[in-house]
């Protein structure tokens, strides 16, 4: 089997972190850069997390600093979740890796155009960096094999009772993605927040032995810690769920539908609607992932983790 | 105990007439009267429906013509569910019966402002007529015990991915319900889509022999038909949970939250943002009816349904 | 000529007591009754002001307290133009004069209903007496001659940027009497604005020797003040110029469009949307004026204020 | 008097024809390149549109692609304005003159940070391209000297009754640039819609006797035609109004206020809010033209079409 061809983009962040390792090992997949936005916190750190994440693991891949604001909106970050750091918990060494000169977007809008349409984008934080490169160059629509995202919600929002972060933090640019005519899957907090690491998996992974089971259990052992404020005793690891939805789709029960966003600014702004039950009756844009089988993500997730140094 | 007073105000409508049958004669109930209102049909059907039901079970409640179009926004209907005359399937008598002269409006002002604080309202259908009360003579929510109602959803809408059918039909009269400072109890879709009547508790009902289960047979008879359509085999009675926790509260769990309604026309318009996990740290205005004994409610409605002639 | 047969609905307020004042003793009006509306101040000040100024100048119309409160949004009122009273300026006896029991809606309503269809509506506040008669008793849109009303602006707004205080305060309601299909006319403010009383016509005014001219100078004259803070030396009479246009619309010079009212909640919340150019080629249905003869009309408050006693 | 340098930004487009021709040969203008973005025509002709004009009449300043595609919102064009070329009217030379590779985007970030914040932007089209660099390139707020734009409308729309085309066609983008701290001068239609070129005008500029001179011509003959449509005999040429500005804002009444744009869907999407009067008590972001000298300005235009060759 070919190796799936991915660009990651996101706002690390401790899920994103993972979704890092896994993206960065698994055989089955070629991680050909990083583009990093501003989400979980302002681009001045989760540029930096992104770098030291790399560096510790000493992942050779080029990484690149994208958007610092959204498209429109007033910016939002979540550090009441990740911490003053955006990526609290580790200790990481002083940074020495640098960021790519190019800008994420450009790099973005260069890579699929030299391509053959064999590219993935998969991004896990706000679609800023997605949407400039859709709307600065929208002939890569026509590149990108398909982007699977992390982000939206089926029910319940997480940051608004209406809205899921990554999608509130920047409405517009999810409206631009949504609307682009690219291939889209999309894994929302009903399926991630299924996606539960308890202190079981975070022993397991930390048996490893190796720095990147030691880089898990210190990022979710963090998680943990804010998830027991409200009651929990595990944490989800959502962006990693878009990642390995790219080699092993046949563990998740997705469905197809139509997706938009609610743009307006009342209650509901930045809220996914997914039109589950077809009252529309428009086109199916979205493939959205529903459950996953659990077991099988995190054994894919240890084998990965293994790979590492 | 002393019996619960309340006003039923529906737009008849299948479930409307088995609320309004529960209502009638169960024994701890005190039916004052039954506005009826726009919603499910033109109030040029929901009214005679009304009046047939009470006609052909014999029922001496009086009943109120009230608002044939919703406070703000065009009129909706829901023919596709009910049919073509709202309430496709029984055969009624010629109707005889007649309307009340008052106006809804007026009866349910004139009721509360004389009342000692002790009725219930019951609405189960758009909530113009309540929130057109509320808004001609303020005073009266000081008299309201409470709103049971039955509308709007926690996850996904039945007629736009977003909005219930109750509260997309007037949105509007659903804020001024909401933000009127009157203890709610609101029985959202998430909840009454399981209370399900198959061919099992159809047969049940019919088993009665009298006017009333062969009426509860003939109703949800149709409502299967259309359910069938859709590859399912049971249809929900919303309306009546909303009437049977006036007197069995205990059957139900839920759950204090703030709720608010959508009134931006976007893709949300009309949705009930339900504040679950307390994001907005808002007044906790409603309870919201999360799941229900479902034997225990059966056992009721056939018990009410044995006290018809 | 016939008499003009009308129903003020008014806000008292200072150029509500002028357009009463005006109602009340032309000759060719006969002024069926006062409803009086929340706006420039609360129900509990505007009816109280309307009753001062009939028992003040003996005017025998019945008044009619109606809305207290908008049909949906939450309520703003204008003390910062009109006083803590709502008509500082004028000192009034000790009030004995009642309002009639009835609710101001429901006598729209019932007079509407009892004519032959020759009653002119003149709301020169916040539409929300017009909007709940309107959809309490839709029959009424068949019965009204025509709706002149004061509100609205087609170039800026007074309360906002882009909205004029009387849609502002209550733009939902705007929306139900803007779309009932009954024939309007509409005094904007761009019109309004003109109708500037300085101290010259306040002095001619006063010189008629009465009470209603006196009252005309102690309303003005406070006016005159707010005025003063910003730079102005004279005070429009808004309310009035919608009155004046029953009996000399020959002085007006007016323009047929379609007007619509902006209900979402962003910057332009209430703006009235007036397609001057038919950009929407939409029904016309507001005749709007757009200048007035501003000789003729003070010509004729004068000499209607001479006919008071 | 040092040269003012200046980046055109347009959408050509018959007044942004003429806008190029004054800003490439006003003595006091250093013109450094033109960017073309969608707005009257899509890309595809308002591209070679600009580079028609610039071979024409021997301009050598670099003409560079921008964006296609509004940020957010779905495209609009202005085809019954500017005909189905975007420049109907003159005939011109096969196109040989090409654009520059660069993005225009790229080209205002890159010259503007490689500045010494000396140069003004003056964007006559929507402000797509505008709003974009400020988003991928923050740090280029602080090199801009200033904004000086053509769009929006204190009164009343062009587009809609309430919004003016350029910022119609995207508003989300106005906005960005809007709320982007950039010193801003505005040339409202209020204003644009005075400087008219009727037939005297029009004569005059073609007896300079010079290819500028008759391609001017050219130009207002197409407009006035498409204004005899709707009765008028002369033709505005909104976009000079802006590049003139830079030379002598002694000629323009302007007024300093707050400005944003409506950006939710309703009646009023687009619409400038110009808080003329200060209601909002908000900084005031925008110089907005008022007035201007229009013998004076249609002196400078002739005189700076006269040293075209």
């Amino acid at each position: 089997m070919e190796k799936v061809k991915m660009i990651l983009d996101c706002d690390t962040g401790h899920d994103d972190a993972i979704a890092l390792m896994v993206a960065a090992r698994h055989p089955q997949i070629d991680l050909l850069g990083v583009t990093v936005v501003a989400g979980n916190q302002v681009l001045e750190k989760t540029l930096p997390n992104t770098l030291s994440v790399c560096q510790h693991l000493n992942l050779d891949v080029p990484v690149y600093g994208g958007m610092s604001k959204p498209m429109v909106r007033d910016q939002i970050t979540a550090g009441d979740i990740h911490g003053k750091s955006g990526l609290d918990g580790p200790v990481f060494e002083p940074l020495v890796r640098e960021a790519e000169k190019k800008h994420a977007v450009n790099f973005i809008i260069d890579t699929l155009m030299e391509s053959d349409g064999d590219i993935t984008l998969v991004p896990v934080g706000p679609l800023t960096n997605i949407a400039m490169a859709i709307r600065l160059q929208p002939a890569i629509t026509k590149k990108i094999r398909r982007i699977v995202l992390m982000g939206g919600a089926v029910g319940l929002g997480n940051c608004t009772p209406a809205a899921e972060f990554n999608i509130y933090a920047d409405p517009e640019a999810a409206h631009v993605v949504l609307t682009s005519g690219v291939p889209i899957v999309m894994m929302p907090l009903d399926l991630t927040n299924t996606a539960l690491a308890d202190m079981k998996i975070i022993e397991r992974m930390e048996a490893i032995g190796n720095r990147a089971g030691k880089l898990f259990g210190d990022i979710m052992r963090f998680t943990l810690k804010s998830q027991a404020l409200n009651g929990l005793s595990a944490g989800p690891v959502h962006d990693v769920t878009a990642v390995t939805y790219l080699v092993v789709p046949e563990i998740y029960h997705t469905k197809d539908m139509h997706v938009d966003v609610e743009l307006d600014k009342g209650l509901g702004y930045g809220r996914t609607i997914c039109d589950v039950n077809d009252r529309y009756h428009a086109e199916k844009n979205v493939t959205v992932g529903l459950s996953l089988d659990l077991d099988k993500f995190w054994d894919l997730v240890e084998e990965t983790l293994r790979r590492h140094e």
